[in-house]
């Protein structure tokens, strides 16, 4: 046992999982492990190819909810800044200084709005929010006169996730007049994320879904152009479709996130030649270490990764390079292991990887990075909780 | 908007979601809202029942995390202490000052092994393991001597779970022994938790499997006796078969948790006489408060609450008190609400009756304790995040 216990005033197994230098025996399970290796190549890829396409990246910080994974992004990466999903979210980001944040949702409650105002002042940049109601917009242009900020405004629209978003491009153009018109507010570009067919296993059904997006953004920025309020950005696409934004002419920016840490349930959808896109267009670069407690039964293990540790709302985990042994079921505090050898032994840790990276980050207070078997660094989990 | 907003140095929609005194119609959402009448009300009828079955109840602590909710079920309904399943959980505990701390689980990592027997230092009073492995004796054994500590032991039973404990009473003694014969150890009895029944909605499949579990343990029973090891706690218990232990003649201790709040999974189980637990035998105290933020389908509202503000592993959520509109899909970040009659606002707040409580409650660090239409206290989820 690692005889130091403290980092930072904070006790390892109460307050933080592991110390910088420990090996990986000696982390305490269940917490989220990063091969910052994995990390940095699927960082450097996606940047790459953003480039190489002449698209802005902007990471989707509501996957990993962490300033220091968004830094890597940006400078590794060159991501050119960060969306997330609430106001509380963005204000994270916003104190530890990101100077491009779009908040990829509505925002709707007074404090909110009020909040989405005043972030200007706070990261001394840009913010944008996303409107999908014409009412929305008297709000937000009041609460940024009060605060003598200016708000961006995507206009978001429902290319098919069957979220917020409206449908047709006559609301897009009057929603999108409004903002142009209001006081302190700026109508700068759309919000098209087709999130619900990000999942979908087969390539050519993927792109038959982001085709009709496609065609249905290109109706709204013609229509856009003759009022004269061409969209200066066009946002979308994700981990399961950024290649079809980024040759579709009309989007200039995406928002993929799972990208850099992979999941069960992406890595099982197929890229163009029908193989899973975790051998091979990206690594799985996180895990959740957990450990045998109890093997009283000869065919089955025990391990310490419940519902407490993940969210399996897309599939139970994988045991990440183990054909011998199978994660079949899972209770709050509990994994139930198939180990029909009996090879596995108390104590041992395996690394599962989450069914759904972004609520299994969300349970977590702390990455534990790890690099050729010791741990080099733990990032807080920085918005985690900032739900509201 | 309440024009106060910090509580304790902390920032309203930032690090809590509300403050006391303001009307629920202000908190920021989404966040978990607790009934404090209801909840006193639950509590209170709990300890009235093991008081009149003369059971010991040790309230379950891994449902809610939280110290408030523990002192309230100690104060108002009798509990004699805790349980809780992981060792950082527990120091939560025990740092608040409980005398009485079971760790429903098994400890096998020897830093946690360390911590278990370094825990009675914290609160002066019992800590109590679990052991499914004679081989774990010897290991708690000398952390207990190095600390110059005494750790009680129940023997597991795996009475139908499926995840830790012994299914053999040749097991339980062997282990029982080992127990009462190691320094510094004191074999005290035995944990029975049937946790594959307990959300079961037939009555009578439940009593059937708890009619297997209570022969199981009282032949254990009866064998420790012949050894002079006669248990002095027999402990097991949840919210769906509570009766069956009280009135087994064999168990003297429950471990409820669920009870107090309730959730949409556990209120579907049915009594005796074919209803509803949820209408009757106990009350919902607990809730997730969302808002609405987008209806720009006239019979789709879009809320705040998804997969960041809940676990659905056991299920959807339902809207409490509503059958006009229905909770039917959940993304990370939104709910999908069926409004076909377009009856909802934005900003209208609705409370979800979560489909699982545990993990839910375990992605929050607030509860919002409200009376009478008003927000009374703030209570946190003390040991969210101890998961190691």
């Amino acid at each position: 046992m690692n005889m130091q216990t403290k980092f930072a005033g904070m006790e390892v197994g109460y307050d933080v999982p592991a110390l910088p230098g420990m090996s990986v025996g000696e982390i305490q399970t269940p917490c989220l492990i990063l091969d910052l290796d994995a990390l940095e190549r699927n960082i450097k890829k996606m940047g790459d190819y953003a480039k190489a396409h002449n698209m802005r990246h902007r990471a989707h910080g509501k996957m990993h909810k962490s300033v220091d994974v968004l830094k890597l992004q940006m400078e590794q990466g060159g991501a050119i800044g960060v969306c997330c999903q609430k106001v509380s979210e963005a204000e994270v980001f916003a104190r530890a200084g990101i100077k491009d944040i779009l908040v990829s949702n509505q925002v709707r409650d007074p404090a909110k709005i009020d909040r989405a105002a005043r972030m200007p002042k706070i990261n001394d940049g840009r913010v944008i929010v996303c409107v999908d109601d014409v009412a929305n917009i008297v709000d937000l242009s009041a609460a940024a006169q009060k605060h003598g900020t200016t708000l961006d405004v995507f206009v978001e629209i429902d290319c098919g996730a069957g979220r917020c978003g409206v449908t047709t491009t006559e609301a897009v153009v009057e929603i999108a007049k409004a903002a142009a018109a209001a006081p302190n507010l700026r109508f700068l570009g759309l919000q098209a994320y087709q999130g619900a067919m990000q999942h979908m296993d087969d390539y050519d059904a993927r792109k038959a879904k982001l085709d009709a997006a496609i065609a249905q953004v290109t109706d709204a920025v013609e229509a856009l152009k003759k009022e004269g309020l061409e969209p200066e950005i066009v946002s979308g696409g994700g981990t399961g479709s950024y290649y079809f934004e980024s040759n579709s002419g009309i989007y200039n920016e995406l928002q993929c996130g799972s990208y850099a840490f992979m999941d069960a349930d992406y890595g099982r959808i197929r890229d163009e030649n029908g193989k899973r896109i975790d051998q091979g267009e990206w690594e799985n670069a996180l895990f959740i270490l957990t450990s045998v407690m109890s093997h009283a039964k000869a065919d089955k293990a025990i391990c310490d990764a419940g519902l407490k540790a993940q969210s399996v709302d897309s599939g139970l985990p994988f045991i990440y390079g183990r054909d011998d042994v199978k994660y079949i079921k899972c209770s709050d505090e509990h994994g139930v292991i198939e180990d029909l050898n009996g090879v596995l032994k108390v104590n041992e840790k395996l690394k599962l990887v989450p069914g759904h990276c972004d609520p299994t980050c969300n349970v977590h207070d702390w990455y534990v990075g790890v690099r050729n078997g010791k741990v080099e660094t733990l990032w807080p989990v920085s918005a985690r909780g900032k739900a509201y």
